[in-house]
């Protein structure tokens, strides 16, 4: 209960201004054509589903409420049994429940559920199997939520995504098609080559160096990658302390480790140190062959890696655009196959002077078994996201943002009676292809008016009085051409003849359409 | 808790598909650039708000939760006290609890928000008036949520609103404005002229009315209104029993009366059968003259009304687009001058052969109290609404969709090893400007495949086998003639020719170029 009504936002959340919003569109517009044109067709899906159906497949989390908004559906409806018939009561009424709905938290699980939706009935009748999963190719945009209780400084809770994903062919051609996609979606956003790079694992080659070191328990396993995770953030030395007897972090407090035998850890990390770090790709494969492991898992990961590469060869897609990172692990449990994710490139300065980078603005992968726990059958898929926010904060942090110039014309308001002649005007310069706005609010002073222009950016604009009016005129003021001398004025007179003068009505459109070619970048 | 995991969508939600989307990014995407032209800016606000700065202004609801989805935020926050600070216990602890959030039921709750905390600390430093408060116009799209107990067919809980307002602006030239922007925009989605119109009324004519016959009660007022507004359910008859002691309805349930007297009813009755229905503007207006009321502010809102007019007619708009309609009440109790909304003339025809409606694609007003009760400042508002999902419904049920011809370039898959051939020509396609879509899963029959091009409406296919590509040729199917042509087939060798046919690899880009102009509309 607030005592007293504070108008704000949610903490974690906020507002899209227009000129935020003209970047996240256009973001968006421009992945979105190259989307498309590998035939990924745009499905959406509601914000809010049955928690059930996201289920639990948020990064390290074990139950579906930590880190979800998750809340009970007011509307009661039956419980199911598991042959899909309603649960009833000794009397054969049907018992009723409020089930718990969550809003998303991404766009892959309700993917799931949608493809899963579909065969549902297909999977009941046991029609269905891996091998004939119908192929489903779709990309997805918009909000998604988290609820991170430790807000870090430029999160949000309320994030974009723009998702891609073929459910239905087990062909790695698809992660490297994946690749592709990512590559030509950045680069079409503004990202020039060198400046983003592709990064590509497989979950197989890190499973099998673990199984050929003999670790076989899923848990251990998912423990020990979630620490080679951290290699970015606490170097080999703390993954070799965190594998064994932990390590005191930077603020002093102590960080338990796995307590894994020293002999194990030493062999483990000599191994992922000579993996880590990229090279051409041909050489990263090499490293593969010589590494010493000849598991099933690891061979099958190997030729994974192997089939990708030469499809990007093909296509001649360098190392300037992808490469293999051994070390490369994604913190979802989810992925059984190839890993991808692409790395910003791109310093900014911050308010400090510290040089910094914003890191990865897209990740994906192969999850081949998101889909088997609502049908209880294995489809394969894949797929990659672009976090648009993030994507977006790197182009404004880099200054890549196009400077955006409106130019929309504006009309000043100093009669009420002349209402209808402003709105004439207005119309006859939308008509003619032009923006124009009419302010409203005669009352207030032209400095005023003139200030809500410039707040716009807006580069023209019109002043009517009754007198003019009766003269036939219209008097134009160039805003640029203001804002441009206003700091370096030498004859003012001068400058108040070419940025402020008036035209005759007939000829008020070409005059303003020329201004506004001028003012146009 | 369901017993089995059954994917699906929570009721009244829904997915979009590719067709339906294209519809509402078609709608978007045109009504957006109207609103732009007039020089409204795009904001985006987010989906989950605190209850209490969203309030209670769902139609006929009194309690904030009711057609609401709300719940407790999982963050503990200090409760504010009156004058902006924390509320503080005995020992000057921060009282904290875990607010209510809330899915937002509409994009203007939102907008008063956003305003508010712009202008809250000119607020409290007692700097802001009605008077000076800043002109902010700008326009907003995305989903909405209502719970609706009852849900009705055809309705949906999560729905999608376009709106633009104009906020700090007391002229009713904003909202004769909006009806301009509703008809343009209406017409560039493509309603032609004649098959919607825009009805305008006030609310001050309204209560004007009910003044004049002695109704000061403002609860007694919203209880009229209310009745008023079912004119197109109930007719005349049913609102006079209404009014009065009462009626039964078509179930023969008892719907309560008002209970009001006699007289006073025929006298509203009267007066309100004369204002209703709908003829040329100028005669409209005429009747307002001679119905007999002379209160302040029925004159108030004859006086605006006669300002939208001469606005309209001086731009030419005339009765085909904009109406007056005096019986036009508008559910929602914050409206304060002009309502307006949008009625579709078209007709369908439904599955059972009778021919239907759809009635309102927009709506809006004025609504000068919407920013007060969150900052204590009346400041003057007014603004309309798309009801998109409403909009896309009728244009598919009008058959006014356009048919969406998709141009993408199938590529199917025989051979694994030919799969970087496969990416090589879609890279090839997508580097001239084509869609191309490799299919993922060469273990499927042909047959198969042509399946999964034809369920996407595809025009042509490629196919390419080990000796095809020996030969340096590809095969190039017309999917397009084959379906045109497959239900009179008279000469099958002869069409087989027509539809399939070997080209050079080389001549392949321009085939297939010239393929798709031909089957382009």
């Amino acid at each position: 209960m607030l005592e007293k009504l504070i108008p704000k936002k949610i903490k974690g959340f906020r507002d899209i201004n227009p000129s935020l919003n003209k970047l996240r569109w256009d973001v968006l517009g421009k992945a979105k054509e190259v989307y498309e044109n590998y035939g990924y067709k745009h499905w959406d899906t509601p914000v809010l589903e049955y928690a059930e159906c996201l289920g639990k497949y948020l990064p390290d989390k074990e139950a579906v409420d930590e880190g979800v908004y998750s809340f009970r559906n007011p509307e009661e409806e039956p419980v199911y049994k598991n042959d899909g018939n309603e649960l009833r009561d000794e009397k054969d009424e049907v018992i009723m429940d409020k089930h718990f709905v969550s809003m998303r938290y991404d766009l892959t699980a309700p993917l799931a559920r949608v493809y899963s939706e579909e065969v549902f009935l297909q999977s009941l009748r046991g029609q269905l199997n891996s091998k004939n999963a119908p192929l489903f190719r779709r990309y997805q945009f918009g909000p998604v939520y988290r609820f991170e209780a430790k807000l870090q400084p430029g999160r949000f809770r309320e994030f974009w995504q723009l998702d891609f994903d073929t459910v239905g062919s087990p062909d790695v051609s698809v992660d490297a098609e994946s690749c592709l996609v990512l590559s030509e979606a950045l680069e079409r956003i503004g990202l020039e080559r060198g400046t983003y790079r592709v990064k590509i694992n497989n979950r197989k080659i890190l499973k099998g160096l673990l199984i050929g070191l003999g670790i076989t328990n899923v848990d251990q396993e998912n423990n020990i990658l979630r620490i080679l995770d951290k290699l970015d953030k606490i170097g080999l030395t703390g993954i070799f302390d965190e594998l064994g007897k932990g390590r005191k972090d930077e603020s002093g407090a102590f960080i338990p480790g796995l307590g894994l035998d020293h002999d194990f850890i030493t062999e483990l990390m000599s191994k992922f140190e000579i993996l880590s770090g990229i090279e051409y790709r041909e050489q990263s494969l090499a490293k593969l062959e010589k590494i010493g492991i000849n598991n099933e898992i690891f061979l099958a990961g190997m030729q994974e890696l192997n089939k990708i590469d030469s499809l990007l060869a093909a296509l001649g897609y360098k190392e300037d655009r992808v490469v293999f990172d051994f070390s490369l692990v994604r913190g979802m449990e989810y992925y059984t196959g190839p890993v991808y994710e692409v790395e910003s490139l791109l310093k900014y300065t911050d308010a400090k002077g510290v040089e910094r980078g914003i890191g990865t603005i897209c990740a994906g992968g192969r999850y081949d078994s998101l889909v088997e726990r609502l049908i209880g059958i294995q489809v394969p898929a894949a797929g990659a996201s672009i976090g648009v926010d993030r994507l977006c904060e790197l182009l404004v942090l880099a200054g890549r943002q196009k400077e955006f110039k409106d130019q929309t014309v504006f009309i000043t308001v100093f009669d009420d009676e002349l209402m209808p002649e402003y709105q004439k005007i207005a119309m006859e310069l939308r008509t003619a292809g032009l923006k124009s706005e009419v302010y409203y609010g005669s009352q207030r002073s032209l400095k005023k008016q003139l200030g809500y222009a410039d707040k716009n950016g807006y580069p023209v604009a019109l002043l009517l009085g009754s007198d003019e009016h009766a003269r036939g005129e219209v008097t134009v003021r160039d805003l640029r051409l203001g804002e441009q001398m206003s700091g370096d004025i030498t004859d003012k007179e001068e400058w108040k003849k070419k940025a402020q003068f008036p035209v005759r009505r007939e000829e008020l459109l070409a005059t303003v359409k020329k201004m506004l070619e001028q003012t146009q970048i």
